[in-house]
This record gives structure tokens, C-alpha cells and sequence, in this order.
């Protein structure tokens, strides 16, 4: 049996519940889940609807297509659809770390982390041979200060190329240009190794270190054009002491950092979140 | 068997464990526990050492007098020794909030916490009834923009009459003067609502909202000239979702305030810490 | 504006959401809150709805009404109306610990737990003084192998006479009999120190010390027959070590108690709670 | 600089500390860690102490042996000496789950997880591609009830061919005999899917679903003759709730039962655990 999923947002009224409710009832389809969520202060609804039913691509076209006519318009919805049987493309962006592309690689390779990984590519050629380890091909492009326009020409045409959907920087040490972020708006996912908004940009372990916190941490998001700003997608946090070094933060953030993007990679991929007001509703 | 309690720390030397070691040895004390600590970017060696011995007043003064000129001097430590069955006096600070004063009361009525309250003191009357509930001294010290001065004044003169040790802002909504600070340094214990150095100064909860931050936490530090850049003894997290709202992100997080305030408290007046550029060495 | 709170568990079919929200709809409610959750293993429907409407007490009863015969019959409906204005009463079991004792009652005053608290009941006379500070009815019933049934016949007259909706057992050291648990059914309230299932019965932390855990816990459960045994509503956990003596498991233990209790009975009075196979379902 | 570490238990006396620390002092060595614990109950001294100095395998071999004639012997000391650049040999038994053995394979061969790993063992063909990846020997060794004996024989010859010093049951499903148990006392570290000591032996998962849990578990620990009750190393938790089902349960558990298991190994290989009374003492 397909899976149909509907992930929708539009402004606050009585009876959107029911009329969409009544819609996907009336269109055979049996709701197995359903999640909302009302921002008061906003006045937005949000809703998440997972649908089982005997859709094929024609079936889904023309269920979104009267779902808009008969509810979507009149309710002012933004809407999206999927079929949970397509996945998602990943493209996976690394620079020279490796525990975040092992997680990848190992849960995409036992069917864990639901997407296909069409290419990794990399500033560096550390990673090649964990690329090859798991046969996926590998794009060493170099971002020198003079380069930076030309990999960026290079990172759009594998992206097209590869009809990508979404794409992770897995401890990718490089700022992504605004060209590419406008055509993957809320579909780059970064991992940052703080607990945002704590100590944002370059070597927050050290100025955790500085600091004399008590408690690390690693905070997956969207990445927007201002840096280490986007929608916070999941966070989460290890205990230190003032025994640990800041290359025993650095050990102990690695285990955060590979587990929060694994969340988040999850949601994305499973089509879990909404962003809205540069955060996000995760329907969890 | 009554204990005695030496925090020191000095520049890191060879030697410095036995040396201390056998003069306790030498000197008839059983050393019960032993914990030291050597960061090994600042070249500074800390140590916590719990002896079980027959000390009375005198033999305490002389222990201490002897130490520092048989090791002490050597060594160029800087000690601290406590006997355990003496109680540290600490003043409590409110405003308005009743969830961090209650577990204070409680859990020092209750044994606890090992201090004396020997008074309450407020810019407000509400918490009086609290105080009168657990038959502790209230004094309501109003401070307004021009009163501030008299309100200094005021808490100093209450701080010396009753020989206070240690002062604890008990989400007390007040700067405190640098007159108050240098008196007690390290010696006042701050609860901060938020996941220092994220969202420091007012209004934590409503800025970790905005972010749209999933974890919120707790700080408690000590006091420094610096608004909420001191010393941190403790931190705390909880997790939340785009499902709670302020108020939501309040009630969680006051539950944390509590937890973590108090441990910090425990440890202060169990005399487990040490501060040393801006850190806290916690020997837990 | 008054809320109306809606629990509800059925056989799971199609249609239920839309019937619920339609009839809501069109009774002038205004949903501002559902969840719902299916178990499929058992094919049961579990509903959470929050209506805002201006309902005095006979719409309310007329409300119940219609619904059962609109819907509730049909869908076979289990159901649970309140009326978020008319707080439970919950009685207090204490033995001689205090902690729990003096979290529900400050909680309590300060507004946070959303009940009523007639009255206090203890085997033992230690915690009266708690009861007079916070003005509230305190009852010795001692509870010895003779006296047992003495004690049961005493305890149920006082909660008839209180008109008493729930009871929590804040660290009450005794087996509350049959006869009281089937007038209470899934309204008795118990802490117990250990992470169940691990670890039931009669000194807990002693079997964790003595198992050599790095972890230990609280579990906050409804009191079924079976001791320990009844469905689970909140549990937590905190880290412990080697170092770690029996009377370092309990001061760590009852700060995971009194939070885990707290956050139980909030759940349990918010009417956030359902129960169905001997779990719980939390609409949180 | 090679670093010695030196882990030792004896019966709890005064000077223990004194002598040691004198003795590294008076052999050129200097103590850059040191660590203890005394359990009282059972009046044991424990210690861990590295040491930094110009080591070379006879300066070794002599520092032991003099060691022990010196203070050994006159405190009742058992001791473990190592060298620190003097790696461990870990075999690897899995069986058809993958989750644990990729982490195994990509910390070890990023340098986070010091140890050598000679081969991997299985019941199963399943996981040989992994090893392949990872260029390391795959041994295929069915384990049925008739050829119980015969795997026995077999695994004991790998392990003494390949001078193995420690093995991990990275999700071996099968009981491991003790014949292999005698030979590696506190040397076999298997990872458990529950909360030791809830829900020992097969289908924890399952069987904490059934409970009803809010809370679930994995525990790393020594394997001894009595099933899943031998001394723990490592555990923790994650929340679940009333909408996880069984497979939501294992899928949450797996990122638990990754971390606690390498977390355990790391300890082990950095010789950070002695083991007493069927309890671990962790110097971390």
C-alpha cells in the first residue's frame, strides 16, 4: 500500500481540520496519521497528513490537482505533496572530517536514512577512499580564494546534473554561496558543532573550551544566507568537565555531531519538517 | 571523626602529590579522598584533599600554619582549608519568583544543604509569606534608579552583621554593585535562565523562543563584574519543540533553574570548587 | 473563554477525525488543539481535543450528550469530558521523606499544579510541621499489621468525605489495599526510586548500588494490584558512578523523584492522560 | 614520550598514595594523572596513574618488577602495567545487525578507537561485505546446535593464532561459551539493547514496548557466566513514548547501542576500567 504524504500550512481559520478530514475521506483515502500544530502568536496553522490509498502517479497528480480546487485555495494553503515511496537525492558536501560521512554511508547503506546519495564532493581528497569504500562516485573541487566562482559553476552543474534534491555538508568547511543556497531553499543541511546560538563561526570547541561551559553541544539547521543562522532543525547536547581538554570536546562533539545530523537527515529526508519564520515545525 | 577540606592549587611541579601526602601522613591525618587536576596550558596544578582526623580549633590553626611553611611556601600554593562541620552563612536574594526560594528553604530545612539562612532579602514584598513559613528574617529593600546607593548600603551592612560567607541571587532581578561583588568574590552564586553564553541579560526564554531553539537550559555561575560572563559552576538542558510557546519554554525551564542552583549550592558550600581564570575547577 | 478538554479511545476506523471535527464544528466549538494517536497492533483510536466555547454547565452537560448519541454510540466511543476550570482534588500520602512532599505544595501554591489539596494523610507524625506551614488538614493514621484495616476504613472516609478525585503517594512506605485502588482506578499516583521495571519493590537504590549501574532512575506510575506493576506516566534518569555510595544514589535519586512526581501529577491534572492495556497514553 | 599506566586494587591502608607517588618520583617518572577510589564497604584502595618518562621495554619490565618488590608486595597490590603505544588485539563477533560494526570499523580506522582488529568473526554471511570495505579478515563460523563444539574449537584457535587480547559481541546473537569466557575474564565487553538489569536475555525491545516504558536503554558490560548480569561498563537512555512502536523502538535503540558500545571500548582499550566484585571502576 502507497503512502501519501501532505505537509501544509495556511492562516488560522475554524474548519480546516475537518474540511480536510472530510476531503481525504471522501477521496478513499485513509488517514493513518495526523499531526497540527497552531502558531498563536502568528495565527498559522500547520498541518502534517500521512494518507494510505492506491495512488499511482496519475492518481496523486489529480488528487493534488482537486485537493488545491475544492480546500487548498480557498484556505489560502501552501502545500506539499509526496509519495513515500520516491526517495529523496542527496548530494553529500565534506571537507576533511570523516565520522559525519561514515554515519551517512552506513545508515543510507542499510536503509536507515531513507534518500540515494548520488555523489559526494570535496574540497580536499581525504575522503576519497571512504567514497570508494562504498562505491559512490567522488568530485574533488578545490575552493581556493581565486576559485571560489569556478567551484561553484561546478558544485550547480553536478547539482542539476544529478537532479538533486537536497544536499548535507557534513563538516564541509566552506560558506556556501548564495547562488546555490536560493535554488536549495530549506534543502541544505549543515552541522554545526555548538549549541547555536552559542559561539557561532569558525573553532567553537576552543571558545566552549574559553568559556568554561559545562555542557557541549551540536545543533543540525537550514542554512540561510547569514551564517550559522538558518532554522534550527534538532539539537543536542554532552556534559564536560573542566577535566576534558578541547581535544576531548572535539572527541565527544564528534559522537553529537553524527547523531544530530543523522536526526535531522532523517526528518528531512522522511519529509518531517516545515520551516516557517526561519524556524522549524517538526512533525516528530 | 571530625574532617578537614584543603582546596590548593600552585604552578605544576614534580612532586607535589607526594609531598602533600606525606606531610598529612606525617601529621596524623588520614586522607580519605584525593582528587587533583592539572591543566597543562596554564602549568597549574589543583588538588581537593578530604582528611579525617582529631583536629580541634587549635590543632586546625596549626595544621594549617605548619602546611605552608613545611610545603606551601615550596611550592607557591594558594590553599584554602575548611572544617567540614562548620557551616558556611548564605544570604538569599529574590524579587518576585517563588520556585528557586522554595527548594532552597526546603532542602536546607531538610539537611541537605549544608549552610545557614541567616536572612532573606528582596526589592519586593511577595515572597515575605514564604519567609515567614520557614521563620527566616525578611527584609524588603526597595530598589529604585535613586535609591540605589541606599539599597547598597543597606545589603552590606545586613551582609557584615551576620558574618555571611556567601550570597546567592536567587532569580534576583538586580545588577549587583561592584561594592557587593568585591567583598565576595566567587562568592556569589547567580541562576542565569538561559544556556550561558547563549542569550545572556533579560529576557532569556523569549530569545531562545525567537531562535527557535530545541534545547533550552541553565546556568549557574558566580558573580563577576561582567554581567553573566562568570565563573560557571553548572548547566543544565531540557528539550522542547516548536509546540511550546514562552510561557511553556518558563514552566520547563524553571524546573531547571531549581535543579541546577541547587547543585550549584551543594557544591559551593560542600566547598568542592575552585576558580581560576574565570573557570570553575569542580572536584565532584 | 472556558475550555472544554475531550479524552476519547474507540476501535480505530475510517471516519472518526472527520466526524469529531465536524461535530465540534458545528456546535459553535472552536478546536484549538488535537492529537491522536492509533495503536495498530490493537486497532484502537486515542483522541486529545481542546475546544474553546462559552460553556456554562448545562451546555456542557447537553454537549456531552448529543455527543454520545451523534457520534460516541456509533464509534463505540469511550469518552472523558472536563471542563478546564474545575481543578481535581488530590489527596497527599506521606510517610517521613519530605522532598515530594515539599514540591507539590509549593508547586501547588504557586499555581503550577493545577489542583486542589484537602488534605494530608501520613503513618507517621514527622512531616505535620510541613502541613502547618503550608496551612493544610494533616492526618495521623498509623498504619501497623493490626491496624491495617482500621487505617483502610479511615482512609476512605476521608477521601468520601474530601470528595477527593486522585491521590498521590509522595513517598508513601505502605501497600495501599484493594479496596482503595478499585474506588481510584488509574487515579492513584505513586513515585517509585528505581527505573522500573528494574529494580520494584522495597529498597531500590541499595539494588542499584549493588548491581553496579551507571545509570539510575524514577518511575511515576498509576498503583494497579500488582506492586510496581501499573501503567507508566513519566520516568528519568541520571548518571551515576563507582564513586557513588548507597547515600549518593538516594540524594541523587530524590531530585529525579520529586521532578518526575511533579511532572506526573501535572500530566495527570491537565487531564492529559489516558490509560488502556496497562499504559498510558500522554498527549503532550 | 611513551607514558606508562599503572592500574592497581589492594586492601585499603594508610599511605598507599604516599608510597606510590615516591616511589614514580624517586624512579625518574612523572605522574601526569593520577586517580582513586576507596570503597569503604569493602575497604579497597583503587588507583590509576600515568606516567611520563623514557620508558623502553627493559626500563619497563625492571619498573614492574621493582615496583613490585618495593610496594607491592608489602601493600597487597594487583597490578596491571602497560605501555600506552602498545595497542590492544579486539576480535569482532557480529552476527547479522550492521550498526555496531560499522562504528567499530570507522572509529578504529579514523584513530578514535586505539586498538588493532586482527578479524571479524560471524555466525552469518550477512555483514562480509563490511569487512570486505574495510580490507579486514572475515571468518565465517556457524554456530547450530549440533556444531556448538566445533565453533567453540574454532573460535579458540583464531583467537590464540591471532594473539587477540579482548573481543567485542557487537550484536552477537549467540551465548558465548565458557570455555572462551575463562580465557578472557573481563576481557569479552558485549553490548545489551535494554537497561540493565530490565529486560535481560532476548526481545528487550519488545518486552519494554509490552511494559509500556517512557524511557529505553543499552548497557555495555563484561560478559561472565551468568547471562547479561556480568559488570557494567558503560550505559544510557533515550525517551520514548506511547506513538513508538517496536520498530521505532529498535530503531532509536541501535543509535544508543552504537554510542554506549564504543563509548565501553574506548575505555577498555585506553585500559581506563579495573573490575571488582562484578562492578567496574572507571578512571574517566
Amino acid at each position: 500500500m502507497k503512502k501519501l504524504i501532505l505537509l501544509m500550512h495556511c492562516p488560522d481559520k475554524k474548519g480546516i481540520i475537518a474540511a480536510v478530514t472530510n476531503f481525504i475521506h471522501q477521496h478513499n483515502g485513509n488517514i493513518v496519521y495526523i499531526d497540527q500544530y497552531v502558531d498563536r502568536i502568528q495565527s498559522a496553522f500547520f498541518m502534517w497528513i500521512e494518507v494510505e490509498g492506491d495512488f499511482n502517479q496519475s492518481d496523486f497528480e489529480k488528487f493534488k490537482a482537486t485537493f488545491y480546487d475544492d480546500i487548498g485555495r480557498h484556505f489560502e494553503m501552501s502545500c506539499s505533496f509526496y509519495l513515500s515511496n520516491i526517495l529523496p537525492k542527496m548530494a553529500v558536501f565534506v571537507s576533511k572530517y570523516d565520522h559525519c560521512l561514515y554515519d551517512i554511508l552506513a545508515q543510507q547503506r542499510s536503509g536507515k536514512l531513507a534518500c540515494s546519495i548520488p555523489f559526494i564532493v570535496s574540497n580536499h581528497r581525504d575522503l576519497e577512499p571512504i567514497a570508494k569504500q562504498f562505491s559512490i562516485p567522488f568530485y574533488h573541487i578545490p575552493v581556493a580564494k581565486e576559485s571560489k566562482k569556478d567551484a561553484e559553476s561546478k558544485h550547480l552543474a553536478l547539482l542539476k546534473k544529478h537532479n538533486v534534491n537536497c544536499i548535507v555538508l557534513a563538516r564541509y568547511m566552506q560558506i556556501i554561496p548564495s547562488n546555490i543556497i536560493d535554488v536549495f531553499p530549506s534543502k541544505i543541511i549543515n552541522i554545526h558543532h555548538s549549541f547555536l546560538p552559542a559561539f557561532p563561526g569558525a573553532k567553537p570547541y576552543h571558545s566552549a573550551f574559553q568559556r568554561g561551559v559545562k555542557i557541549i553541544g551540536a545543533t543540525s539547521h537550514y542554512v540561510t544566507e547569514e551564517l550559522d543562522a538558518g532554522p534550527i532543525i534538532e539539537q543536542d547536547t554532552i556534559r564536560v568537565s573542566h577535566e576534558h581538554e578541547v581535544k576531548d570536546f572535539i572527541l565527544k562533539g564528534q559522537d553529537l555531531e553524527r547523531i544530530v545530523l543523522l536526526r535531522a537527515l532523517k526528518l528531512h529526508c522522511e519529509r518531517k519538517i516545515m520551516t516557517y519564520n526561519n524556524k522549524t515545525i517538526v512533525f516528530n
